[in-house]
């Protein structure tokens, strides 16, 4: 049976065991490990958190990368991705790339909905480090911090619909959740927006899974090249 | 169960037998059905082949389009899509878009492999309506025609070598086998190129059920909004 | 004496004649034929509809296309229009692709009014599949159906100018009629708006005449190659 | 009658006899002048030429324009242009841009034809501000000046038809002449390439006319706005 | 001692004036001349003022540029600049490009303020050239002539800060001021705003500096090669 | 007196002092420090190698980064260069992007020469990811490691002039020596390939120390805004 890796790079307990849910309930019978590290910011929202998470989650994937079939960076930032992508001899998939291209298939432009201000441009540039500008409407923020979208994700839901359907108004075709404390509101908003909502926990691992089903693996050949003088002791 | 259907819009019965092989090969517990338009060209090697084999698949298509949970057209230019996407009410896919969705999590350029020259700058166009162009390092072409291939897949195994060759050189990580009549051919070409080889078929039926599962559809508040006047009797 | 086609893709008798009136009134001297397919859509409005009528106007053109010196396509989507170019041994040209070459002279920036807002992607769509999105400031509806236009354009005009007026103070500096409906607003439109106002028809007559007079014709060494198996007996 | 004013900018009066002939040739019954300014460069074939020669027939044009209908700048570069739209009354033209709207009508992918290879990044940089970069594939140059090239056309049609064939190598659909010493090369051009080969002068009359007669003219709300403090007496 | 120029390209003493102030205030031990041309627009506003001022530039400069170690043009559309960058054996900088490059390195996307209305689709035009379109979040304008800047800065502060804040508002990171006679502004400005405002002139004499002293000199392999028949006696 | 660090963010000693030595060969009389983890890879070949160098500079930074004026990050990748600029309260440039914005002001393209071929595609990743594709011509490398180059430059100058003749053949007009292994050779350079020359390191420190005396300042309105939750204990 196949084995795959989730790891959520920040250290929140209880952010950890939400994604440990949301993916037991959508892929039941499928030996799945999420994992978090033990030191680091409590939630991500600068490229210094990530430049620290990054380290901690490369720190813990190099030693026992070769046990796992695939493995999902379940942060929407895709923290430290490249770097795995190059170590790892399976595929690594972050949650932000996977929902673009399950994002692609169901519209011709999508908007991302990120947590705090502070994250629109980081996600608009991921977007052009990507090269996928063009089929992005808007990044757009609800003014929340993370760790609070995740202490009570219910009483938040007025706010996410009211910037849903600003971006609707505005072209949306389809909603990215981009953040990992988002998990679990699709199917409410799409109820109200009329529009496909896609959670990146739950495409991140489906896409994972479908990756790893499908034979495919990261190339090798090009931007993730192995490291040439390997690994470095952590 | 959910029932998927395939779409082979050429009319070679060889083709669509292949296509269904493919298929039930790697997804052998679900309700698949793999059909062909009796009328139009036997291969699709032209605009103009796209047109009248779009026209024949929109025809079959909206007689029962709501029997199905999700669609798939198998065949790597996508014609069709943009009407179907608008018409049906459950996920429809082509096995283009899903190749390159594929691509995009297993390196930064992909290139698509042709069977003729004739191809190379109709893909150019498709990507460029997709907005992917930067993640394509190239389009090229083994210079055989779709039945030649289909007929004989075996005996042409030199020339995919030697094409993906000169890919390789030029940069390309992920090579995506551009024609449905390519179907089969990732795993001699993978150990021979060494970087990921996307067969089409196989990865356009493994994304659609994918999004399927996830419960995602077509956004229809944008490109693909339902016809205004709704269904012509054809 | 030089021959020219027109060919109005949907099957309304009215838009027909009023595109032949228009036309007549710009090129008394020329010899043009203004045909419609007999079966098909009454207006195009979707991919759908293009879809069906680009099949019913190869059928037409494909019979008799060597007659002609010629062809213009006369609905803004260019429907069939890639497929015309392939299979004519004579220039062909879409209503939208004129009125683009037509704008880049007058303005940095065009842009294009549309009937329905479903068809504000769609134009979007094809100025990204034609590479001029960087002339483009934006595409507008004004949200009335090309039948209601076409039946009374006269008492649509208010609506019209305060459409163009937004386009305006929005930075368009030529403002492209984008639909074969709208064709004869352009003087009292210019008058209001004091930018220049491309009426399609007219346009795309005039600049597939030129074309002709000049001895240019479609290339078949690329995008335009010839079907590889010739034609398909519609 | 309408009248229109072609200006060669440089001081060559072959190359203005040339064009001259070139223009009767092709619209013998209309009312055409063809001047060239008494000082500058005698070929342009720099900015530095460019700015110089700008400045010359800015100084021409502004005693007089308003006795014209429409006025083409028959050098490549399209000295001039922007500022000649801003003051004139009626429609001016480039041959580079007018050669640019014909060929977007042909094929996906124009080449350009320099003389010297110092023009190769002139015309790139032309097209990038243009925005047309993605229609272009390629530009390059016969490596042979101006003057030379103009003083004895025929010897140098062998090196001509060398550069032209490299380009169709390399994806070209059409060939545009980037010098106006290079009219008259069509025909011969065409029938050994077999790609459409535009003559810049020809096209670059052909489709003022089409813009004059089709009334429309110069955008004042954008680019090029009249000066704001109008006319400098030079 | 190096010997740095500068060209205020239009003929206002005091615009002069000001910039030989602002410049002698941040480098006082540098040689530094600031020249004017004495026919020409008293301010720069459209290209057909650029096309006047560029000529007189390059009349000056042309017979004196060896004297130099770098000039720099004090006018932000740059006009004459690639003219100057062909002509000239020392580096030669615009005050627009300049900024550029100082902005690139402290945000994501800058801002251009321009004086007038007319001057925004000009600044676009020159980032489009300059291929910085991903750079530029907005350009906008102040709708205030030059000389009306020039002649009371300080009254006019309050337009400047109401259109900053405008601009921040809307994802700007860094503000440029677009015109030469905004010198000085820097520090009032980025009191309010809390972002950083840059100067073009002291940013475009620092940039030449910094240019000149590293040792480095414009290309001549490429857009900015030699005038193939060298200078003209203007 | 303005007090400047450049961090080399691998563990070379001999690197170290050899970035010492250049940069106070250039800028003798500024209080300048280099400095280098002691811990992490001794040079940076990868994505890997990114990552744990910019945990380990970011480390170092974190605690007294209130001690400057200016931060210099002397690796060509620009590690960390985001979250640097996020928390300090001084300028950061990246020799990178400070090479960038410096090749700007010399030619329309420029290109990159890196160590290894792995660096290609990291090269071309940022330069995407800064938005500047238009202007780099190709990257390509001379494939020799970071170590061999530091320890021994003179003997791998004949491998350095024949990449930089290839890139000048295909249209570089500016050659930027991209690691700062590479240091140095400047000189030499230019007087074999007649086109600048771009030292990083050289280039790098005069960006900063003009961005500096400017009373310029990284923004923190937009990409670079603080982080929201503040430092964490490292």
């Amino acid at each position: 049976m196949k084995k795959l890796l989730v790891i959520n790079p920040n250290t929140s307990e209880d952010m950890t065991a939400s994604i440990h849910e949301v993916i037991t309930g959508v892929l039941p019978h499928v030996d799945v490990r999420v994992v978090r590290p033990t030191t680091g910011p409590e939630s991500l929202e600068s490229f210094y958190d990530y430049q620290i998470a990054a380290y901690e989650l490369i720190k813990m994937v190099q030693k026992d990368q070769q046990t796992y079939d695939g493995i999902l960076i379940a942060c929407f930032g895709d923290p430290g991705l490249y770097a795995l992508k190059e170590i790892c001899s399976c595929p690594v998939i972050g949650i932000a790339e996977a929902s673009f291209s399950a994002a692609l298939l169901l519209g011709k432009k999508f908007v991302v909905i990120t947590a705090l201000q502070k994250a629109v441009p980081m996600m608009e540039d991921l977007i052009d480090q990507y090269g996928l500008e063009k089929r992005c409407a808007t990044v757009r923020a609800i003014n929340l911090d993370v760790l609070a979208i995740e202490q009570d994700r219910g009483s938040k839901y007025a706010r996410f619909i009211e910037v849903g359907r600003s971006c609707v108004a505005d072209g949306a075709e389809v909603l990215i959740l981009g953040c990992a404390s988002m998990t679990g509101l699709k199917e409410k908003m799409e109820d109200s927006l009329h529009i496909p909502v896609i959670d990146p926990v739950v495409t991140g691992i489906k896409m994972l899974k479908m990756i790893v089903d499908t034979g495919l693996n990261t190339s090798k050949a090009g931007l993730y090249q192995e490291p040439p003088k390997g690994l470095f002791p952590l």
